[in-house]
């Protein structure tokens, strides 16, 4: 067997998440199909680096796959990429070694989340940024979130009730702009991993910074008392995009 | 009764069109729908400015309609933008005088063409831009695009079959230009104005200039002759915007 590494990018909206489930259409499931239909019927399983949530979109997911031959890895590409649904593109295809593993092996991800604060609200806008129409402080925000960089447990970010035992992770770049043409925060967040829902969660708590309900300090003490009570509400999934990967060697 | 004019945008993505067909969603329905509701049930009539086609977004289309009693304005706004569906905001609700009639009373629209020349394509863009990954000239584009500004007989720029007699309309602006960051030409067009198509075949004819496949000159050649046989193909509806209406008073 070839393994493949596949950069992917694609519209969350139409999907229940990346991971193949019971219901609902997901990512997995429809590269699986489209990956089986180019290997002559014969069933190909797709491993991805994150677990996009639903409605979370991604420029840069990273899949791993085995295909039977050695093969052209731009017509695979091309090939991929038109047999594909149209809210799934294929940007990227490269023959790796059989250790590969685009979940296990060390990386670091990148995440952008879009934060719309124009006005009027734009429809054309509404499954790709999470619009926010309260006034927000940009200078409080960009001092807060400076706190989140480091090696910190993670805990008071996270979902209750995740699995995950080790809650320690290690972000080394945390920062939000505003795009002014756009009138958008673009806030991101690169680590060693991220925990469930945790960069939703810290934009949701960054906003309520910025708009005064919070003190800049809170999010030292979210991290220290590891309690999700003090922390903001998520944010929602449209805004959040998987923005790239990049694996150690 | 009361005359009532709103600034309305959507994303024209999940419609068959503004104006109502047997068959398919239309955001003139929707939006009688919604104000029949708030109207304790009575129908209520919209008449738009302009009929976008499938998939054609706005962001500035006017409609008006009217209703048996006066309104505070910021109100019904408010409850006609919460109650229509989620791909339609209500930008902006007035009182007007009875006479006022969003189609008939002399406007100036400006529609906004998207053509999204980034690589690779952006999965997210694919309902909000044209997609366009072949070489193109900005400069012979732009050179073109001015013999479009004026007053012209635009018959080579409809489609053909079209059951309005008078083909004779006024562009006071055209302009191309290149957002560098989203990788975006964004065409601009204002007119008194115009025929079925028109603003998609403008566009595919400049594009295909700005390509190399047609000199400079084929614009000028398109109006005198009146041959729609000489123009470009006509661009994707996905790019399309309505974006702003002025009325003469």
């Amino acid at each position: 067997m070839v393994r493949y590494k596949a950069i992917i990018s694609y519209d969350g909206s139409g999907f229940v998440g990346f991971q193949r489930q019971n219901q609902g259409r997901t990512v997995q499931e429809e590269v699986e199909k489209t990956l089986t239909r180019l290997n002559s019927g014969q069933p190909v399983a797709v491993h991805g680096a994150g677990r996009t949530d639903s409605g979370v979109h991604a420029y840069g997911q990273v899949i791993h796959f085995d295909l039977p031959q050695e093969r052209d890895v731009e017509k695979l590409r091309f090939g991929l990429d038109t047999q594909c649904p149209d809210d799934i593109d294929v940007v990227e295809v490269e023959q790796v070694s059989d250790d590969f593993h685009a979940r296990y092996q060390k990386h670091h991800k990148t995440y952008e989340f879009l934060v719309d604060i124009g006005r009027p609200k734009n429809p054309m806008m509404r499954h790709y940024a999470t619009h926010y129409p309260y006034p927000v402080s940009l200078s409080l925000m960009a001092e807060a979130v400076k706190a989140l960089v480091g090696t910190h447990d993670f805990t008071g970010f996270t979902a209750a009730g995740t699995s995950v035992e080790n809650k320690v992770r290690t972000i080394s770049h945390a920062s939000v702009v505003l795009d002014e043409q756009r009138q958008f925060l673009v806030f991101t967040f690169t680590g060693n991993g991220f925990l469930y829902k945790q960069v939703r969660n810290m934009v949701g708590t960054l906003l309520k910074i910025g708009n005064g309900r919070m003190p800049v300090k809170q999010i030292e003490l979210i991290l220290s008392s590891k309690n999700r009570q003090l922390a903001g509400p998520t944010a929602g999934p449209n805004g959040l995009y998987l923005k790239e990967i990049i694996y150690e060697d």
